[in-house]
């Protein structure tokens, strides 16, 4: 099944707001075998809204729209589309009721703007947002066409795609062809190189089949994506480890779908390992997106953000004189923050990263994207330097992905070393 | 002038990569009066291309195309773009000049596949991409229109885009009314109440401004518009006054359109007054956030991540007997937490923090999204217990929201506890 997503929204145009909702509900409906076709980005006004929604109608059979649900007056999405589908509005006790419990859990008080969410289009079906005020509209439409308008806050769109609106639209329209979606995660390999030795096997791919590279900081993403019957399933098993069997060892990170730090974390789990980190120009970053995940806890033991030298010597044990004589960003003292932090924590892993993430602090010698990452171990304590190009959260960010794997590749294979 | 972007990829419409491109070049170019229509995400197949683009063509001058010239097979943009504009590819010594160099500083060898890089339409203005690889394509079509296609990679396009494509676009359609934007943030009030006190006020504003309401977890951003000649500038920074002046005091968190972080990261900079953080249930984001701001090193003097109790106990000095009486989301451990940082750092203010962000962990007495935030400063130590629905990540950034807001509070009101 294809459908459309129309994500509403001025704040979106404007750059102020990223829309993450298409990509969400993307995900969900994926594995069903629904199709994304297109994502139109509009306006909060009626003419906008009006356009998109005929040539989507004229396209697709179900198209779903995000945001301009919500109680201020820059929301046009409900009266435009009463006008749309000549609707009325009508107070829904249910939804008032609704809104009376979500603002109560919130701690608020229910004022006019917000009591104004129980007014809904008299022929939508109402399906309550348990997670917020802006009730979900269905309207059904002449040819067997489908518009369900959604509230534009992420979370709510989320819950209510898996709790309620997938079930229902898959329900509506059942779907035959499956999509099969393999991902295997490679790194420390370039797009192009890994292109190249992937090319004949790429080549020999059955017409179901389709390989995409996603790359991203430090790693490449592979898709393997299949359309079909579900009779396919083996087939694309088979593709799956064929994949993998191609990428040099060295260079495979994951098979599915999953990010650096999530491998890591699993890794340590399955060996009862626990990690630390000691962190000055990532400023925290590698230890907050380890704790992101869920179950972080039973590997993770804690993080010394040493942003200034003090810190660095009395919480960290890093010898002044080193960092007087080879300054903050020098191997030596990456090496001793990385070891101290493993100490102090008593990890059985440790990284440490300390470098000039800019714009400031450059100098000839040490220029900004410099950045000293070293991993202390049970196998002892290892260090490189790297430089990365580009702005202050492009260093960190890359920074905190190349810590993350240099922890990974101390753990799969210390006897390279 | 309005324009449409066109952001091509398989990856944005599987959900695997979000979209920010349109984003950032909304922001580039709108100060300049440029208006983005519309955005529409579509696959990476020469149908889908060639139906947006006539689409697009029909109804704006200049319509700016993002990813699809990656050196992968799935990459078919500039196929299409030939067959669609009449051009055939050329390679052209320049841009190959340009990819060898880019590769070389990326110490990566040139392989045949980013050699195709070199190869473009004919027909093109080429401008050199001097952060990647793929060149930045630029087409002048019949009847006054203009379409450029830039890389998907958001480093890239952000950066080409200041250096020259904006420049050169403004050139090309001199544009004669402007937008004036201003942002104004405040905090600890819900956007229905904030409509209300501000409702009348809006209703008294001129055709030219509209004010639209942008909330986030913890913060309502409110951003006044007006289109128009150069001539409105004084008015609307009339007009910006007067909707500061109707935002009540304590609600009141920025001037502009910065995140409580970078308000924090002003008023500790703006004092000669410095912070830490001891994280718990947040692992790091509080920190990470205040990081990823440039000058964060003036202000910022260390974290410590305390997942486990023996950081607790052992780095920040919180009593054991403490932890295993009340346990470690408690009153009395977050404000030892708190008072702890600040000492083994010296800083002049810190914030803790100690939750269950789930999905485990939560018990009748204390359940998922319950966080204890302290804040300990030279007037003393503070705290409060908060409840956040929701999943990990939410809970994680609400908590994390709140205590830089916590922090803020006792930045501005001392007096108020």
């Amino acid at each position: 099944m294809q459908y459309i997503i129309l994500a509403i929204g001025d704040e979106l145009l404007a750059g102020q707001v990223t829309d993450t909702n298409s990509g969400s509900i993307a995900r969900i409906l994926e594995p069903h075998g629904w199709e994304l076709k297109r994502v139109e980005t509009i306006a909060d006004t009626a003419e906008a809204l009006e356009d998109a929604l005929d040539r989507a109608l004229g396209e697709v059979n179900v198209v779903l729209t995000t945001g301009g649900l919500g109680p201020t007056k820059d929301d046009q999405t409900k009266q435009t589309l009463c006008r749309l589908f000549g609707a009325s509005l009508r107070e829904n006790l249910q939804v008032l009721e609704n809104v009376k419990q979500v603002i109560s859990r919130r701690n608020l008080r229910l004022n006019e703007l917000t009591a104004h969410q129980a007014l809904v289009p008299d022929n939508a079906r109402i399906i309550q947002n348990e997670v917020g005020t802006a009730p979900i509209l269905w309207f059904e439409r002449p040819e067997n066409r489908v518009v369900v308008c959604m509230p534009g806050v992420p979370f709510e769109t989320v819950q209510m795609m898996e709790r309620k609106v997938a079930p229902a639209l898959i329900e509506r329209f059942p779907e035959q062809d499956a999509l099969v979606r393999h991902t295997v995660v490679a790194y420390d390999i370039s797009e192009s190189a890994l292109a190249q030795i992937l090319a004949n096997w790429e080549d020999s791919l059955p017409s179901f089949a389709h390989l995409a590279y996603l790359p991203k900081p430090g790693i490449i993403r592979l898709r393997l994506d299949g359309h079909g019957p579900e009779s396919i399933r083996p087939e694309m098993e088979r593709l799956r480890r064929e994949l993998i069997s191609q990428i040099p060892p060295g260079n495979f990170l994951a098979n599915g779908d999953i990010t650096p730090e999530e491998r890591l974390l699993q890794i340590l789990t399955e060996r009862h390992l626990t990690v630390s980190t000691a962190e000055s120009c990532t400023g925290g970053t590698i230890c907050a997106r380890l704790c992101a995940i869920p179950g972080a806890s039973d590997a993770m033991k804690g993080a010394v953000v040493a942003y200034s030298n003090e810190v660095k010597a009395e919480v960290l044990g890093v010898d002044r004189t080193d960092i007087e004589r080879y300054g903050a960003v020098s191997q030596t003292v990456v090496e001793q923050m990385a070891a101290g932090v493993r100490k102090l924590t008593g990890s059985d892993f440790a990284v440490a990263t300390s470098g000039i993430a800019g714009p400031g602090g450059g100098t000839a010698e040490k220029p900004v994207g410099t950045v000293w990452i070293a991993t202390a171990s049970p196998h002892g304590v290892h260090s490189e330097c790297y430089h990365f190009p580009g702005t202050r959260d492009r260093v960190i960010d890359r920074a905190a992905t190349s810590a993350i794997i240099a922890l990974i590749r101390e753990l799969s294979a210390p006897a390279k070393r």
